[in-house]
């Protein structure tokens, strides 16, 4: 099992990413406090071809060095927009027809591997600050929320992990349902 | 949809998480030079019940502030060894009948899903550096290389997020097959 280098990969250039079709999921990020999990959503968003990440509330924006540690590019890569608060981002959403799921742990919230989204149905993805979660303003006004089952003595996976195992199962489900 | 408070959550305590039934699943750390995924790591062994983490080379060890920071403790309750070089500890495996699983982009791969381990089948899951990746010489005496498929731009995933998605496949395959 030979290792592939970084020229075999072919991977897209970020000019062929741009005209790329995506998949037609947005990532609201509800302020998140730590730039290395901002930017490690952003390198996800471009894995998985995603169609853009909002950054609300106290989330930092590009250009930040903290950021693009763990981005490494992908700022430069994945449309994204700035809201000072979730509110608005999830409105315009909303009035734009996009399903709203929140990943969160919560009263009859649906296991991750239950929800299934029509092929290229327009979602928005919220994933919720470090110590809060969402917001339950917001979480009031989503379609459903989705939980990623744990066995373990901690509240939560890390943002930008269970944000990955959300991000990977819904552009998975788009793609093929 | 309600937000559960961290007192209804019902996670185990840390004296009943050492005594449960574990997910045979050992996850070797290849040399991560950032405490920040090592530490997210430990948390999503947490929270899967894995059996263990192999801390390999230059991976740090705990107690570490910056690891601390991002698995929140759970560097108390999953189990771990530290190794100065990744064979040792991978052939220590080997010769324990452990499955050795690499995650890497590599000829030959196979998509992470295709895979399918035998129920509670001992399995090792190898994260590389996040530069390097993992080392020629140990991918050279794995059992199976597993990748996740990406459309994007970067060479790779988040190498706390690509594990977080793997050890989430896996474990959920482990307990239903």
């Amino acid at each position: 099992m030979r290792k592939l280098d970084i020229t075999e990969i072919k991977r897209l250039t970020p000019e062929d990413f741009k005209e790329a079709e995506k998949n037609p999921l947005i990532v609201v990020l509800d302020n998140i406090r730590s730039h290395h999990n901002t930017g490690a959503v952003f390198r996800t968003c471009d894995a998985f071809a995603c169609e853009a990440v909002y950054l609300c509330g106290i989330t930092g924006t590009p250009p930040h060095r903290d950021i693009h540690k763990t981005a490494l590019g992908a700022t430069e890569t994945v449309h994204w927009e700035y809201f000072e608060n979730t509110m608005e981002a999830v409105k315009i959403l909303k009035s734009k027809n996009y399903k709203l799921i929140a990943l969160e742990i919560a009263e009859n919230s649906t296991h991750i591997d239950e929800y299934l989204p029509e092929k290229n149905e327009k979602t928005a993805l919220i994933l919720g600050n470090e110590v809060n979660g969402i917001d339950q303003k917001i979480l009031d006004i989503c379609d459903i929320c989705i939980e990623i089952p744990q066995y373990g003595t901690k509240h939560s996976l890390n943002v930008s992990v269970s944000g990955g195992i959300a991000i990977w199962t819904l552009t998975k489900k788009m793609r093929y349902n």
